[in-house]
């Protein structure tokens, strides 16, 4: 089954502990799409400027990406520049150049109107809904949002919330979208506002899946002695995460649950380097090996 | 087998967004002791003042919990008040007055001595060693600190930790401890110092527990919809982990796993409530079904 994913297609200069990336490949739908692609066909959409060409396209190419919807206008590619604490648990932003993301008006080519699954990048909840309108009838929509748009466009967004089915969120976001302090009761009030299925991402310290009443899995982040870079994880978590249910037959809660697990794992390669560098060497047994250490970190006997 | 625990016993006055108590059961050996005294005796060492008496140790009372070490001095009880924030993941305290724990010296009655488990409170580490010394070969010996000590007494901190088997402390604390912004190094710094096994708390995040090179279990907290008070919550993991593992007969990797989890279901009861309230009302089969909720909390399939 095929996914479709709107998004940002991005330079990052980022700077971190490990040191300094500049002017590298970034953006939500260059993470989720590469992390998709190891289990299922990806067709992109996006936006680059002038400036984004064969050399960087070369990260998609040889992959089962589909760059028809990757739309190239005049200007200057998205440009986000960022540092990040020595602990890796904040950053600051350094400057957010949009450039012709700033005019993103997503276009869906035909072919891609009968994608299977969906995701929702974190963009303006209007574009998200214009999107939906132009697919027929996703098995999944999954989407990502952010405070800028939860503050910004409340009404709009949950517009948008009521037709997803799987909401994919930090903690601190998920705490602002439902104005509960606690995770469990935001959880139940966000998925009244239309997501069953609620995936509360919380970095280091791993993913919360909230599913029908009172369901709930956690998953660990894996405990790495390296982390070079943690941008991106949240969208190459998921890009594991979705494209693990597109290989998938059904939605059930251990479909739903390995697929988080697949979303941690395929994030914990992407912290191991800067940009992309490490998803774009990475193969299928190195994944499922690093699914089976998910397996072994987590483990335990009962009484 | 039976545990030895030296450690504070307090009065606590206590602010969460839940209410307020005031001059409720504290301190770390109560939690420890009560939660511990699930799965096996406990010995009890510590200090209060003459402000604390019978009805107050009613909690301690008709269970297998010996007060012969409790010491009444002069004085008062050691008091501490305290107000978390809005998310519970922070606290101000407002007083400590030390009282009688300021002059605790801890004073083993011989009967004590041959103690199987030891577990040494978060006190100074000049004294944690004296108790040592009158302790004929424990089988496992564990310990809590706190950044007090870690800044105030470095080197007799190591002393200590050269002659633990498990140290259980926060990941802040472990940073600290090691000089290492990264939980992996930090662990493996710390298990250089001496102590085989590290218990890393991370409060709602769960624990992480570090065994012999490269072995890593991760346990999530259990996610709640009430949280009345996290006071005591990581002094009651500590008596659940080494409760379970007084019950147990070796000191393997899985049971050090499922006396993580056991730790954690028993503080998962504690925050439920002020003070030691859930845990006084705690009966065994609830602890049984709570360890499953969290096994159910963590299970996924292999691919």
């Amino acid at each position: 089954m095929s996914i479709l994913v709107v998004g940002s297609v991005a330079y990052d200069t980022v700077e971190t502990p490990a040191g300094r990336a500049e002017r590298v490949l970034g953006g939500s739908a260059s993470f989720f799409a590469v992390a998709a692609s190891f289990f299922s066909p990806v067709n992109l959409v996006g936006v680059v400027g002038r400036d984004f060409g064969e050399p960087q396209l070369a990260a998609f190419r040889g992959r089962p990406i589909d760059l028809a919807g990757l739309e190239r206008m005049e200007g200057q590619t998205f440009h986000w520049q960022g540092r990040y604490s020595q602990d890796l648990n904040s950053r600051d932003t350094i400057c957010t150049d949009l450039n012709v993301f700033e005019f993103f008006e997503p276009k869906i080519p035909a072919a891609y109107g009968r994608s299977e699954l969906v995701f929702l990048g974190n963009i303006d909840p209007v574009l998200q809904r214009r999107v939906l309108e132009q697919v027929e009838r996703p098995r999944v929509v999954a989407c990502d949002t952010m405070n800028f748009w939860i503050k910004g466009k409340p009404q709009e967004l949950r517009e948008t919330l009521a037709k997803v089915h799987v909401l994919l969120i930090n903690d601190q976001e998920a705490k602002e979208l439902s104005g509960e302090w606690n995770l469990v009761r935001a959880a139940r009030a966000i998925r009244a506002m239309g997501p069953r299925t609620l995936v509360v991402k919380k970095g280091e310290h791993g993913v919360l899946l909230f599913g029908e009443e009172g369901d709930c899995f956690a998953a660990p982040a894996l405990p790495l002695e390296t982390v070079i870079d943690p941008t991106g994880a949240g969208d190459t978590f998921a890009g594991g995460f979705m494209g693990y249910l597109a290989s998938a037959p059904g939605l059930s809660d251990a479909t739903l649950r390995q697929a988080v697990v697949m979303g941690s794992t395929l994030a914990s390669f992407c912290v191991e380097a800067f940009s992309l560098d490490r998803l774009l060497t990475l193969e299928r047994p190195e994944i499922d090996a690093r699914y089976a250490v998910f397996e072994k970190l987590t483990r335990f006997e009962s009484l």
